[in-house]
């Protein structure tokens, strides 16, 4: 299993192209280990995603790129825990099943930091090694208060950041920094419930499921990419509490479960839309 | 199992009460034999509905009413089949779907006519021998278009007006008359994507899930008391073709469920939800 | 909310039942406040659970004894926090979950202790601030073991015993000490899949969907109660460790929910099955 | 989308295998369309769907089998709807669903008669236009009620038998015919339940979710590849006649699901498993 690395491709589609990219992959010595490939045929592009067995070279970039039309993006990753930075603000549910994955290395991330601009989380997050960081908003603009947040995440370097009930909105200038790297997980099942109290609308429009929506953020909340939504059923006999305490339940396991497919490099974005190779 | 009634009682909720009630049956010589309750506490009112043994007498009414507070509601039903009138549009899975659990029993109703604003589904609805109405819409007011459709309806006496895919928005003249007896399917998980081209929508926004909900239809589109939500899972594989056959798939199931909830006399409004004894 | 009382009754039935029960109630002065009722038709048994409101007084008990027939079950239970005793082995994510819980009273349950026979989910507990004991059981017999057991759990005196993922089979002897009152987690959606090893089984057998059973334990291995069940889909490409990392997950939520129910007095035993009052 | 093709390929894999296969096809003018792939590495072995664009001439089959290792097959399919045999006994749900499926295209096939050895199933079939046969099996012995099929459905020349309930279990050698070609729903989650009255079997296990399999048929009774599988809740009122219907509902939907995959040419079988390009 050492020296597994992965191929991700995303590219203008054209006749040949498989057998062009598996030929430079066979020039260079590296076998096919697992292949994922989707084409989009609205727009014509070609997602390709392939554990390859064999130790790459420097030229292999390049010589992908030699065959493929200008339009594309290429990453070769060495296959690693992924470097999480984790945002929080009250709640502990969706945190604290993530610090569990953590410890028992059931999903494939280091947590670097947890930062919340309450201080409620830090016995949780400390109790399972992780450092933590309260950064309080009251009296700051977004502006300063990103600035403070920016100014322990950046020197962690991380690759992704998890907005574990993050309560407030970021703004498109920190958006843009994390850009197709921050994912969010949202308290319905999106498109419904945008906005405030939504296990109270939920009670009082009478559903009968509560759902949950992962996603990347973008610059319009609620509306990047949707990673992965669940749902749990509910009746009449629920209170608002019970729906939220079934909201709860159903956060955590999807934002568990679209972690699992991100950390996994199975996820491609494009055209506000997910392409995932499950 | 001759001659069993149900007792289905919405009523101010008082101390006492279910005491109370049980002894009119007792007196009575009635048997309690299914017996489900709820009180709804926020605006304090009891639910019950009872299947009773035994042979009711014109009395039993009045002496159920001295033990209710004046803001009652009291329904004695024989069971029997619930008469139904289909309205539909174009579209043949929920339909077709009915039209054979009519024909094998799988539910408890007749299905008295089916009328649709075009004529491409008689053929399906005469096969099963059931009487089919093309009443079309065209170069017709929507009061007049639905005088023809009530010069149809009225005469056969439904218990229930099932919308299978009407296409078509009914006056509040029309939900009056058959006011909480209108049973509709709608494309989505309300209250996500309402309008017009649901699986359009869904497509466009790279949901990961399709639902349908099965209302009952009140003066205000999509946003009647919401009797049962399913959900179907799809993928980025999907086109808009085939999420709108996932769509067609979960529509016909759960109006399928939401009309045995209904024809079972489990279903009570209020306050614009459902209290569903399931 | 102080001074809620919960009365639990099953019962043989008999005709006027609920209206001499509730007449009980009403001389006392309580107020029914939730009620659910089932009778079981095919052994004619009566089961009722009752959310009361006022004082009950120690006559109570005399009085509704009066009114059923000999074969039944009382229960009166002022609500608490249940308190609860952990067996556990190895596998981490049930009890991780449920300490969570705890910590954030989502469940309504007071952890009294965690016994294990390994001592490696010994810093998961204490960080929770839970005491842990490591009860080996090594070189020593079934019943050897189970008084090492017996000797830490009863001086604690759980009302109910939870095994999360504890590997072990229990002697009839004790499960007849907490009758009824042991819940497992099974690692399959029963009765399928008995046995070591379920999720190679499952991959073997090239299965869609794993599944997880919460149950009481009876005497016969896995065959108790049945709680609560869910599943989660699964593909080909999941190797037999994606398959058990699917069962952990499942696992967590089902058992949850089946702890939900039980620790909220919702669920009967009958005849080897539950009546779950949801 | 005319002159389609679609290219199934399943052989042992090599290093080199795609750039090799895809190298044929693009020197034969083909255009990888959708491509879908997956390598099983317990047994070394390698499947491919692909959607060509191009016409294919004679000489294709020859290069693929050039660049394969010994081991292979392959197929080369023009799209078009599957010809279809459907089995039955006497119940309607299964069948009444592929019927309407039929008539509307919801499912790429056609269906070239409907056998059954009881006749109650005919007005049903002949009212969508489907050619029924009866074939009582009284008297006869499993060989001579087969021949009695076989002579019906070898002149139909179908690609696929699906049994929709049929209640006969059939023999290896009528299995051999049409091997890996026969698909079965199965009145359970497998596997549990296997067996004779399995609603009763669940109503007496207090079960808590109600399963259903379709499975491709082998000559061990039950354990063919799955195609699919899903499940519905049911609960504590659910008599064994409501778990039945339950039980329906959930059979028709789970063959309609497996059928679209069979149909689709997604479901590759090794090993006893499916592997399923969704």
């Amino acid at each position: 299993m050492e020296n597994r690395y992965r191929l991700l491709i995303a590219t203008e589609d054209k006749k040949g192209l498989i057998h062009q990219i598996s030929g430079v992959l066979f020039r260079h010595n590296l076998n096919i280990e697992i292949n994922n490939e989707f084409v989009e045929t609205q727009f014509n592009r070609f997602f390709m995603r392939t554990d390859i067995g064999g130790e790459p070279t420097d030229s292999l970039f390049n010589d992908l790129r030699e065959v493929l039309l200008p339009d594309h993006q290429i990453k070769l990753i060495k296959k690693h825990k992924k470097r999480v930075v984790i945002l929080a603000t009250k709640e502990h549910h969706c945190l604290g099943d993530l610090l569990l994955r953590y410890k028992y290395s059931e999903l494939d991330f280091d947590i670097c930091a947890v930062i919340s601009n309450y201080n409620s989380l830090r016995s949780l997050s400390e109790s399972f090694g992780v450092e933590f960081h309260f950064v309080p908003h009251e009296s700051l603009s977004r502006e300063e208060h990103e600035e403070r947040l920016l100014s322990i995440i950046v020197p962690l370097n991380p690759e992704y950041i998890v907005l574990a009930k993050y309560m407030r909105i970021l703004t498109p200038q920190f958006v843009e920094i994390y850009k197709e790297r921050v994912i969010n997980i949202h308290h319905s099942f999106l498109p419904a419930f945008i906005g405030a109290n939504p296990y109270k609308q939920a009670y009082d429009r009478g559903v009968k499921i509560i759902g949950a929506t992962a996603h990347f953020v973008n610059n319009n909340l609620d509306e990047g990419p949707i990673i992965a939504q669940s749902v749990l059923n509910v009746n009449h006999t629920y209170s608002a509490q019970d729906m939220a305490q079934a909201g709860r339940d159903v956060e955590k396991q999807t934002l568990a479960r679209a972690l699992r497919l991100v950390f996994d490099d199975r996820v491609f974005i494009f055209h506000n839309k997910t392409i995932i190779f499950e």
